[in-house]
């Protein structure tokens, strides 16, 4: 359970009270030149404290490969790495060590494995992300030889929220902003709203909107492996994430004679002049603009006080102290990416055969 | 990728054109008496022309088991199963031969198989959810032995949507009315707008909403497999689904102050006094009622003019004729609980290991 | 538990008191004429009872495909199939119901199921093996297609050992004696002592031994997907198969420098002087015929009393009544064969990715 | 194709040429104490170079863990860990470089890469097992504690052959010899004979016997995942082996009445009074001791001159140069003894289920 995708497959290892995290990435075509620079990019773009924003911690995640590489391309064995995990201060936890956090995974690990914190507790660290991302960053850089970009960014925060969709945007300067929106002036409002949230010592969340562009047509699998089903699973298994929708998704105001998407010939090729599909038809990829949005909850830890109870059933309350992150959004735009990209080299792979 | 699950795994068989759709049944428990009226009945509720509003096509689907029981009890050996298909008067698709139907399968399958509809093109007929269903009334029975219900209906079609949450309707009223909705006054407005969508020759999509009741906490797994990953990958596995979400989902205009569940002791179990979670908590059931949406997009054939091109690219015109379905929610129902069904007894074996 | 293969996978159901055994077929390729007839034939080859010296049981087996198949030719989706079972008379077994008959499954199934018989009992019926070779039959015609056969045949039985290795007989000749052997003199030998064996109530194991020819270098897989450990794992699922070797197998008294097979160049083709590898060199073909041997012990039901315990631990007698079956080898000749053939087809579709 | 298991899954990484070797462990019960001195002395029973009469090179494997232990206990979180590589002089191989070696993985791994040694060709290195060894070593510690040992030494050695089965000897006295073979008398002799073929340049192969005592009756899958069928394959998946017996295994000249193994009742637990099953019947554990035989062909990389040809199709000769490993058995009985547990503790968890 530890393992993602079919061909293309990330199994990942690791924990915060650990030496390192890392993982196995079996199944990576042979001889792709590794842009360590790029990876590495990649990796700091989930670290949190890289900007005014985000929670100043500083993780210098440095990821070290132990195989599967000769002469800086891959050889189609599999891809060990790794990134050492710092000295925790564990004893900065040490108040809560007995208490349920509200809506953590405190209470429902303990439910499954019986013992607080200790046994698969440390998986549900935010640094289990790091293995997602040095996969995605390679996955990317495969993609990317066969002409799919795959870019994500911040369409809602509370209630500011982007008007248009992607086509409207232009997607270059999503890095622009400390909270990845392409929209500066919606950015400096959801910059304005993080703020306040934070102050408060509360918690905000929203929506990363992710587009693949470039998908060859008939990426997809019939039945129980539609290529829409597979990043869906692959979004709801980060943290936080609370809906996923393609297309038009859960806007179904509209009436078939609308929502259909009508093909034309577009110089030899098949085409459609809507894409209310979302790039993806009975599972399978049809060759147009892949568009999917993804929802994430607020951060569960506020510096409020609240009511809950410890392991032996004692009704109590809690207050977390010290900083805290009030919206990991800006952070989950390089997961979010990192998946998409996982996905699709999946389905790539399983075309093939 | 015609198998779905882990420790409890369906593998489906059969398309239209064939002699049979039916499936094997791995991993289900001994000992469980089979209540056939049960199975025979669930098959029933996703009949398409079992009311008004439904299309009139009559299918007497009958079930028959071929191994895994004995005496009327499961074994634990494979279940296998099949629906004889009944004569398909295939002439009546021969206009639409050549020519790809805006936003069905017809374009994305060529892309992938290289023929039009004789090579997997069968697998998106809506015969295929008679496996899903014959197995998710399998896992109902037995879930029921531990307590578990699943519960969906209707709560959005078109425009017409329910105020409240699950917990303000009585769900035993949602076979009452033939959209299944358990509030009869939107029941009716939803039937009207079918009707008039249906007189124009169009479709409309909706919401179903799902209850599943009595989950021990302690389901679920940590990192990829996330019980509500798992959920919506079985949903969006579902032809016409475009978006899934649980809990609070997309819903992110609140803060984290609003949204975490405070824990209390309530009577020696540690329950939460809101449930904006969706019963789940970083992956894992917490013993509260996890529920979820799911966004079904409009039936693609209408009978309307669509432009669109043929397999030779040449641009033209379609127009589907005789009767159709309006709104496929309905029918939706019993096949969203069945595979919420199936994923919640897979997930409960797994965490008996 | 119930599934077989990678690419190309079979899951197969059914037991002797059941409806029905068949299974479904996944992952083979679209396009490939089925010819039923030879299909039938495999079956029947399965059969007891088809020859003087084996059990004269008849139980007339036709296979019923259900889905997958278009036009005589397959789709691409999953082949459903099954076999009638015909009705039993249990009560021949009334005796044995409280017993455990030596080195039956009788007392292992008890350990795992806790239940007599009754769960999952009946999957160690020989009834299992007719979706081995259905879904085998399957795979030698695509097989066939690409140059490659599949031939198995009894080089053992008992004492009576063929003397030398398959090159030097007419594999033409297998089907021309009862027993499956390539050499008339043996067979007549192994025929007498089936005949001997059978007329004192006991039983005799041997050896089959399996040549595939025409398969292209390159399949196979490193480390743990090796060819020559899946051919062996499939040898090994076969009811009452004691041991598998390859190439040189359990020959180890000569040197590296006898056993390792020169390479030369056969007009522009990498060929070997010998074949002592066995055609799989490192887990991967090599190109040379691919050979192996497969150790199937005695049937465990004898007409002798033997001394047992009942389910309840009281020491006892058994002796089984009726005839019986004193030689599987015939039998067990084409599904070796069959499990072969699925190997080699899911390997060589896994190297196309 | 590098994960091995279902419950208990190891998926390694790592050749000789990159940084390390290692693996991920899923799937290990939590609160198990890892003895390190325990796993490091595991390692160092595989090292070559460990005795007179194997190959002298040092390598000093240490084992550093990742993740998935907290104060020395598994934590149920999957285990990361590696093996550095030491510096290697690849120039000794310049003279190898576009030759394929007879009997080696250099051609076919050719044929299915398509290069020479830089794709894949790592993985057929021996170093690979340094990851089935530590993954072994934990499955042992774990077997321990539930009673369960598994125990291998070398009972065959070229023509030098133990006489007796393992009931004969004292298993203790294994490691005594550096053979691994607990005959003194035929240890001698067998260290004689690689001695001689060491000096001739040549190398030799034998047969690797395993116990496994304590296993609880109940263990293994019917149909496709009998437990002989995985422990075949895990034995077949190491580098050499060449065949795999259980029970009474190719010795089928007796008759079923000799065979079959009479059941008694043992102080209340059913027993058997002979043992030919091998502790396996149709396919599950019946809680007498598991035996089973590994054939292993000789080295292939021997001093003397072989006829080849290299990566054009020239014909050509080869001599390796330096010292070589005669008789790679002594090594080969740690890896038979980890593949053994992790089978066996993969299989006892899927029991648990």
């Amino acid at each position: 359970m530890n393992s993602f995708g079919n061909i293309f497959r990330l199994t990942s290892f690791g924990e915060s009270h650990g030496e390192a995290v890392g993982g196995v990435i079996d199944g990576f075509p042979p001889g792709i030149e590794l842009d360590m620079e790029f990876i590495q990019s990649e990796l700091d773009r989930r670290r949190p404290g890289q900007s005014r924003i985000t929670t100043p911690r500083v993780e210098p995640d440095k990821v070290v490969f132990l195989s599967g590489i000769f002469e800086g391309k891959t050889t189609g064995t599999p891809i060990g790495f790794m990134v050492k995990n710092e000295n925790h201060h564990s004893a900065d936890y040490n108040n809560l060590k007995d208490v349920f956090r509200p809506s953590h995974a405190d209470f429902t690990y303990f439910q499954k494995y019986g013992i607080r914190d200790h046994r698969g507790g440390g998986r549900s660290s935010a640094r289990e992300t790091i293995a997602r991302v040095v996969a995605g960053a390679l996955a990317k850089l495969y993609l990317k030889q066969i002409g799919v970009s795959v870019t994500a960014y911040t369409s809602q925060v509370g209630e500011i929220k982007l008007e248009n969709n992607y086509t409207k945007y232009d997607l270059n300067t999503i890095e622009d902003t400390p909270v990845r929106c392409p929209d500066a002036q919606k950015a400096n409002e959801m910059i304005s709203l993080i703020k306040e949230v934070q102050f408060n010592g509360d918690t905000i969340g929203g929506v990363v909107t992710c587009v693949i562009q470039g998908v060859p047509a008939g990426l997809g699998e019939p039945v129980f492996g539609k290529l829409h089903a597979a990043l869906g699973a692959a979004m709801l298994s980060i943290n936080a994430v609370k809906g996923f929708e393609y297309g038009h998704g859960f806007d179904v105001s509209r009436r078939g004679s609308e929502l259909n998407d009508p093909f034309f010939n577009d110089n030899g090729k098949v085409s459609t002049r809507s894409n209310y599909s979302g790039g993806i038809q009975a599972g399978i990829s049809n060759g147009q603009d892949i568009y999917f949005r993804v929802a994430f909850k607020p951060v569960s830890t506020i510096l409020k006080e609240q009511q809950t109870v410890d392991i032996h059933g004692n009704e109590t309350t809690i207050k977390a102290r010290g900083r805290h992150d009030a919206c990991v959004l800006p952070r989950a735009v390089p997961i979010v990416e990192a998946m998409a990209a996982m996905v699709i080299l999946d389905y790539y792979l399983l075309a093939r055969m």
